[in-house]
């Protein structure tokens, strides 16, 4: 049985944009399997005194942010776009990962919000945005909208997001392999994967 | 004439410990000289209001940047120890550098003090650690120290700062390159070569 790696990712979170377009691909060349993970990094943030994103508190960060991704959007040709109000609220679209997850389309979805915010600079709180998203995904956007009110399914974003905070997880995106190691940021997928698969027990 | 990435570094800086060891080899093969800029990240975290490491202020992040580079130096074969003092005091350290680039040895008393201090775990403020790594470097200590506290080097790490705050670098390591792009973290060192490689005039 394949590894299999844990992808926590944030929808308002711009590393975790650059990931999400191509983790499928690269887990699968490495011969490893993919879990997607949505968590808010909200309640995290809020517990080590920030109110907003780090790039909004120091902003020599911030800026350098979008050009360090705007390089690297560039050379695996993707595009990418701030959007006017950062960061978001991605708890929506969380929550509509979780049910989409019952169809089998949680990546397929989370890859479609991720292009529509990020790619287009699209406001991923809006209901249109995300029925758009729901569709690209093959979803029917009315079933998974009722089923991603359910409390089960808001139970389980907060278990997300309290899971990662007891895994040590602060920022996003963060991989976690079977063996209990955590890496963060898009730079470390590569580790990540190498790791699950070398440490995967035969 | 090849292309030059400047090096900035702060001797407190672990991440700054992994591009020391590598960047002179790494620039080599990618045909790309370096300049080696020592300067100091107090000045520029306490205009962002921290007093102390972000690694100190924020616990989480820190357990994880010792696992992390733990993980690093083992894959590349080199030591890690963190010193019982962290950050420490590098402006000893970093004057010393400054004046030993008079003598051509700017980069080995480097490499020779981030040995000492995140191989080993020595402290990089204590002047007997600092003599030996300026003896490893093949210098004069007491030659280079007199050196070391002339207005012009004390002047010049200023210069430095300033010149780091003012090119909106927040963090190191960072690379600069001809064309003014800066590229933050030992993770993107092979970019910043290659993007300087890529742009130099012909």
């Amino acid at each position: 049985m394949k590894p299999t790696v844990v992808f926590w990712y944030e929808f308002a979170s711009t590393y975790s944009y650059l990931s999400a377009m191509r983790i499928d691909e690269a887990a699968a060349s490495a011969d490893v399997a993919v879990e997607w993970k949505p968590f808010l990094l909200g309640p995290i943030f809020r517990a080590q005194g920030w109110e907003t994103s780090p790039f909004n508190i120091y902003p020599a960060k911030g800026r350098y942010m979008i050009r360090d991704i705007s390089r690297m959007a560039s050379a695996r040709g993707i595009p990418f776009q701030m959007p006017p109000k950062f960061p978001t609220n991605g708890l929506k679209a969380a929550r509509l990962t979780i049910a989409a997850r019952s169809q089998g389309a949680d990546a397929a979805f989370s890859r479609a919000v991720y292009a529509a915010h990020f790619g287009k600079g699209l406001d991923i709180a809006d209901d249109d945005v995300l029925t758009d998203c729901l569709t690209t995904a093959g979803l029917d956007a009315d079933e998974v909208r009722l089923l991603s009110v359910d409390a089960a399914v808001k139970a389980e974003l907060r278990a997300n997001t309290e899971e990662a905070a007891a895994l040590g997880i602060f920022g996003a995106p963060s991989f976690t392999t079977p063996d209990g190691e955590v890496f963060w940021g898009d730079d470390r997928l590569e580790q990540a994967l190498d790791w699950a698969r070398k440490r995967a027990p035969n």
